[in-house]
Parts: structure tokens; C-alpha cells; sequence
């Protein structure tokens, strides 16, 4: 049976309230399915579903669910229950649920954990979630540089198993300095009296507090399917594997998207009040910034009173100019975040927006001034028209990029307050060029 | 020396046209890092540096630009060279760079390779770019189920190397029909007399045609490394790593996003012209939808002449529609793409996005209806838009969750046209209400 009709056949039982089938149905369902089951369904119905998981299987699943979902389920469990849940997962996994957790919880969950799984938890928790410590877990096999490759095979098959989604073991020397990897390839291929010394890859190892957009980039780039985290000497503290490094693109992602429309960390199935509020701070943005274009607008009542037909036409030449702009506005943030836009080539790149605005500008003018002078037939306005929407989107080209870079150069992310800032610009400038020429040309 | 100090002293070098000291600096520098470089420089410049790098690195760097570059960089080759930079590379990564030429330069690019290469490349390009077997490659060592471990470590040793990237061994039997896979780590720890049977992991396999979404999907739920490829009878055909995973997941978010913006696939440096013309498509359907929510007010011309003021306020009620439907448009397009909407919670969702859109609506309508009270010194004017804008988040909301829902059951990709069509929504919903609820209660 496939992971699609193994899902639907869970959910039938589950609407069927067949609990028992649903328990065993659970049993047999890979955890990661699960916590996309438990995402796809609302509240209610998710807390029903939660509570038929096996206590074995609860680590797992919560480990796998998005954050918002995850500290959901949280609030209703027992600091004992989190210990019990946490307790088989691999360190990142089990200090990425801790660190949803308030700070007294999290004091209570360790305190009820044994001495060992305290003392790796402890490690990871004391780097920021976001860095390359918190992405880090110590379940790491480490050798040494000066022995052959001979004696970590048997070495290996003394401990008789080593932590899943191995494939290089670390390096260290005596000081357990990070030297570099030994790909587990490598043990099985080359000769057995090599040294681990001659045979293992030099690398550099990731340090604790680099961020984990940093982190991502340099496994995108690497191809890595592990690396070793060391700390500002240089030893070795654990390894980050790259499944960890997926949820931190895919995070990164998402994190840009929700921020552009405004919803903040907005769960698909958050209580109502919860997502209204969430989402509120940024219509109540958007209304400030629509009451400026409003007072713009009033600025020019006589003139519109004079002649209606601006009234009709003002929104075209906003509403391009928030097209353009946005369009500009994405290619820059996202440059930003993939790291492609530096000092060197902020200036081209801006001059490359404003030649695209210029000449989709005209473009689009035209369009709009032939249509307009037929529709009201009156060549004056269509020729205003035109004119303020070159001069628009000219402005919204500029403005997308430099808005951008100068929040990133003040530390404000430009997905989150970029937008707003943007179609203030855009607004204000579509109404002010066309109702301000308006009043120039054709009403006095 | 780290990685960013190093691209930084590149560049200078390369500002200072030093290209000795350029060619010499490449040489020590990764091949993606090669690869961001020259994302970020314009196309002049690229071609520039492109130049300067050493045939023997082409083809990595290749395989690590964005697909507009290396369509751009490509442009520029004979058969000849792309064939010579193409042979070191892993098949599925070859295979990338050539699906990116027109046919009948890839048809001599083959032909300019010696056979191996040819039969390897060819049985990858016979699929879909986007499917398991575009992103697969086929440098796979598979083993047999009936053999022991022991046998498995002499076969290795003798091979004397393995493909890069190698966790595990794809686990075949007698008819090459896929079975599962070995960890390499097994067979370094488990006892070498057990046989490969008892010890794999039993896997079902991709197929070939599945989606390379859906095949991002299991990795990160599974966190594999790698998996085996299958024909529809299950015979094992290469394999996919997570690297290449990695790639899909980042292009899929980056193609939302570019998608609601309405970017299509531009490069950040693509000359002018071409970005223009790209762009342009969007800002078309735009002003069409412009236009339309013109002819609206249009139709309230005698209304506006009456009482400005509506000419003033309407482009509010307009503006918050547009935010609040776009943030539940967001949240169902990510929804729709990461498999979390299905038949059975759609309709827990619209109703959940009303709820909001009914809440948030009656919060801001009593701002804006204070405000305008005030500001205007009339208390219908404030009580028509407060009306108006209640009206319009809860069309906003329904539209948001249905627009997306709808192109998607129709095969249309809702981050490509759900924008366009809810703006449209609440633009001409917007004005509508509000000029008609001013028309029949204002001003006759």
C-alpha cells in the first residue's frame, strides 16, 4: 500500500471514530506521515489524533511537525510526558521541541530526564536555535588521525552500531581538534594499513555560532551530507547532518514568502483569533499607509470635482506601479537572501531595475494613453496618463531596489516591512503624478 | 582563508583586470563558489570570468549556476567544448546542462562523446527533467541479497573506490529486480558472515515517473541521503542523492514566490531587454484588470461628482481587501503545494478564512468608519465605508481560499495566476460596494 491510500485509509477510520483501526493504522505509518496527517487537520480533530499515538512513537512525530503545530500539542502535555517523548530522539531533534517550550517548562522536562540524556541536551540548548549549535546533535563517531584504517574497522565492530545517517566518521587529533573526515567509503575501500591521517578529506569544520542560513548555503554548495561543528578552539562538539539542513532551506523559504504577504508564523489551522491576530498588525499597516494616499488624493478634490474621469482612471497608474515594484522588489530580497547582491553590484543591479522600469514604463504608457484617448476621447488625458505611469513605474523600479538593501544595511528584514514601504511609495507617487499633471494641464 | 574573504579577493583581482592572479585564485576556490560568483556579476563581466576559468572546472561550475546563467553561458560553447566539459561529471548533473540546450546541439554534444558517456546520459535524458528519472544518476554499486557481508567487503576492496556520495548499496536480485539498500555503516559493524538478506533496510524504490516534488517530499520525511530508482517493473535504474533534493526544494519555494510576483524565471543580471519582456507579461494582465476595475467606477462617475470624498476613500476599501485575500491566498497556495489541503479539509479551511475575514473586517471597518466620521465630519460617509470594507475582507477571504483551489483542481498552477485573479476580486468588489452602497444611501 502506498503513503497516499495508507493516509486516506487512516483518516476514513478516523472520521469513522473506528479509534482501535486508527491505533493500528498509526502503528503501522511512518512518522513523518503522521505529522503531515496531524498539520492537514484543524484543531479539535488534531488533539483527537495526537492522543491515539503511541507514547513511543510521540518524539518522532512531534519532531517532525511544523513549529506552530508542534507547540500546540506541547501546551497540553506533562513536563514528565515531553521527557518520556524526547527522551530516544537524536539530540537536535529532541532540543528543537525543548526550545518551544517556556523556560520553566524546559528546567522541569530536564530535571525529569536521566543524567546522560540531561548533559547532551544541555549542550545543544546553550546555541541559539537558529545557529549551527542549535542544528548540531553529539551522536558522533570521532577517531583519531594516527591510527590505520585497519584498527577503526575493528573498532567499528566493537561497537557493533553507529548513529544512523552516518557517512564519515570525524577526525580529531589528541586535543580532539577537528581535523577533517574519513568517509566510511573509504574504510571499506582503500588499503587497510593506510593511515586515517593520509586517507581522510582536511576540512575546516563548521563553527558553533555560524548562522543557519549560512549553514544551508555552504551544504548547498558543498554537497554534504554531514559535517563536524566545532567551537572557537577548534574542537569538535557534534555534527549537523543534512536533513536538518532541508528543513532550514525549506524554512528559509517559507519564512520569506509568509513575511512578503504579511502573516507572520501563521499556522493553516490556528484558531481563528489566533490567525486574526496575527495577521492584523499588517492590515492595520496597510490602512495607515492607505489613509496617506487618501490625504494625497484629497490634496486634488477640486480637480477632481472638475474633471470625474481622473477618479476613474487614478487606480491604473497606482496599481502598475505596485506590479512593477514588487517585481523588483522580489528579485531583491531574494538576491539578498542567497547572499547575490553585495557593495560591488548594488549600483548595476539597480540600474538594470530602473532601464526595466524605463522601458516597460513606455511600453505600457503607450498602451494606456491610446486606450484612455479613445475611451474619453481626449488625447489630453490619455498623453497625463501616459506620462505619470512612465514616471511610476520609473520611481517603483528604483524604490524596489534601493527599499531592500537600505533595510538590510539597518538589520531590518526586507521581506517583512519591504512590501508596505513599497506601495506607500508607489501609491503616493501614482496619484500625486497623475492628479498633480492633471491639475498642471487640464484643469486651470 | 574563508570562503568569503577569498571571493572577495577575487574579485578585486578581477576589478583590477590581474588575471593572472585571477586564473591562479580560481584554481584554489570551489567550484560553487566559482558558481555564486558568477550569479552575481552582470553579463559582461560573467562571460569575462567565465573565460578565465580552467576546462577541467567548467563542467562542475556548470552544474552549479542557476538555470538562466547557465543558459546564458552555454549560449556561448561549441558541441565540442560542452561535450569535454560535461564527461567528469556525475550523469544526472551532465544531464541537467544538456536539457538546457536546444535538441540539436544536444544530439552533437552526444555524439562528440565517447560511447559510454553517451548510453550513460541517454537513459537519463529519456525522462522528464522534473521526474525521479531526471534527477537520478547511475553511478551505482548494487549488490546481490544471497551473498554474505564478507563478500560484500572483498567485492569493495577490489573496486578500490566507490561513487561520491555513497551511504548505502542499492540491493538487487537475480533479474536486477530492486530490493532495498545496505548501509555502508552495516556492513562495517554488523558480523561479517551474515548475509546481505538479513542485514538491508527493505525499500520500496521511486519510480522513475514520479514527480520530483513528490520525490522531495519523501526525502524529507524519510531524511535519506539517497534512494534507488525503479522502472515500472522494479528493476533498479540509479539512484537519487539528497544534493540533488536540496535543488528541487529551494527551485520550488523560488518558483512560488517568483511565480506571485510574476517574475517567470528571471535572472537577477539577465540584459534588460530580456527581463522587460519577461516582466512585461504580467504587467499586461494587470492593466487589463486595471482597466476593468476602471469601467466599475465608471459606472458611479454622477455618484463621485456629487460627493468627492468617495473618490478620496475608495481606494482604501480596494487596498485592505487586497492584503487580507492575499494572505489567505498565500496561505492555501503553500497549503496546495505542500500537500496539505485535500478534499476533506478544504472546506474546514474556507470557513476557517471567513471566521478571520469576518473578524478582522469588523475590527478595522470600526477604525476606518471612526476615522472617517471624523475626518470628514459625517457619520454615513464613515458607516457606508466601514459597510464597504466589511463586505470586501469577507470576499476577500472566501476568494483567497477558493480562487487557489479552483485553478488547482483545473491543473492551472495557483501561484502563477491566483494573484491577478484576486486582486481583480477585490478591486472591482471593492469599488462596487463602496460607490453603490454611497449611490443608494448618500446621494439621491
Amino acid at each position: 500500500m502506498n503513503a497516499i491510500s495508507q493516509q486516506e485509509t487512516l483518516l476514513e477510520a478516523f472520521s469513522a471514530e473506528d479509534f482501535e483501526r486508527v491505533r493500528i493504522l498509526l502503528g503501522e505509518t511512518h512518522p513523518s506521515e503522521i505529522a503531515d496527517l496531524l498539520e492537514s487537520l484543524p484543531p479539535r480533530e488534531r488533539e483527537t489524533l495526537w492522543n491515539l499515538i503511541a507514547p513511543a512513537l510521540g518524539g518522532d512525530v512531534l519532531s517532525k511537525v511544523q513549529d506552530a503545530v508542534r507547540s500546540s500539542l506541547l501546551g497540553h502535555m506533562q513536563p514528565q510526558e515531553v521527557a518520556e517523548a524526547t527522551q530516544d530522539l537524536q539530540s537536535d531533534d529532541a532540543a528543537d521541541i525543548l526550545q518551544d517550550l517556556p523556560e520553566n517548562v524546559v528546567a522541569r522536562v530536564l530535571a525529569s530526564m536521566d543524567a546522560q540524556n540531561r548533559d547532551r541536551l544541555a549542550s545543544i540548548l546553550s546555541y541559539p536555535e537558529d545557529s549551527a549549535g542549535g542544528l548540531m546533535n553529539n551522536d558522533v563517531v570521532s577517531i583519531r588521525a594516527d591510527v590505520s584504517l585497519d584498527v577503526v574497522s575493528r573498532y567499528l565492530r566493537q561497537l557493533g552500531s553507529i548513529p544512523e545517517q552516518t557517512d564519515n566518521l570525524m577526525v580529531v587529533d589528541r586535543a580532539n581538534l577537528y581535523l577533517g573526515v574519513l568517509p566510511l567509503a573509504d574504510i571499506l575501500t582503500k588499503k587497510s594499513d593506510a593511515s586515517v591521517g593520509e586517507t581522510m578529506i582536511k576540512e575546516a569544520g563548521i563553527t558553533a555560532d555560524t548562522a543557519e542560513h549560512e549553514v544551508a548555503r555552504i551544504f548547498e554548495q558543498r554537497d554534504w551530507f554531514s559535517a563536524g561543528v566545532v567551537n572557537h578552539r577548534g574542537e569538535l562538539l557534534g555534527r549537523i547532518t543534512v536533513d536538518d539542513v532541508v528543513d532550514v532551506i525549506q524554512d528559509e523559504a517559507e519564512h520569506t514568502l509568509r513575511s512578503m504577504a504579511g502573516l507572520g508564523d501563521d499556522d493553516m489551522f490556528a484558531p481563528v483569533f489566533t490567525s486574526a491576530k496575527r495577521r492584523a498588525i499588517w492590515l492595520g499597516i496597510n490602512l495607515l499607509t492607505a489613509f496617506l494616499a487618501s490625504w494625497v488624493i484629497g490634496r486634488f478634490s477640486d480637480t477632481i470635482e472638475h474633471l470625474v474621469a481622473l477618479a476613474v482612471l487614478m487606480p491604473i497608474v497606482a496599481s502598475m506601479g505596485g506590479v512593477a515594484g514588487s517585481q523588483t522588489l522580489t528579485i531583491a530580497i531574494r538576491g539578498i537572501a542567497l547572499g547575490q547582491i553585495s557593495k560591488s553590484n548594488s549600483r548595476i543591479l539597480m540600474m538594470k531595475e530602473v532601464a526595466v522600469g524605463i522601458f516597460n514604463g513606455f511600453i505600457w504608457a503607450t498602451v494606456v494613453a491610446v486606450v484612455v484617448s479613445v475611451w474619453f476621447d481626449d488625447t489630453s488625458i490619455g498623453f497625463i496618463i501616459g506620462l505619470a505611469m512612465i514616471i511610476n513605474l520609473i520611481v517603483a523600479a528604483f524604490a524596489g531596489a534601493l527599499i531592500p538593501m537600505t533595510l538590510n544595511r539597518f538589520g531590518v528584514d526586507p521581506a517583512i516591512a519591504g512590501g508596505v514601504i513599497l506601495t506607500t511609495v508607489t501609491d503616493v507617487v501614482g496619484f500625486m503624478t497623475f492628479l498633480g499633471l492633471a491639475t498642471l494641464f487640464l484643469v486651470n
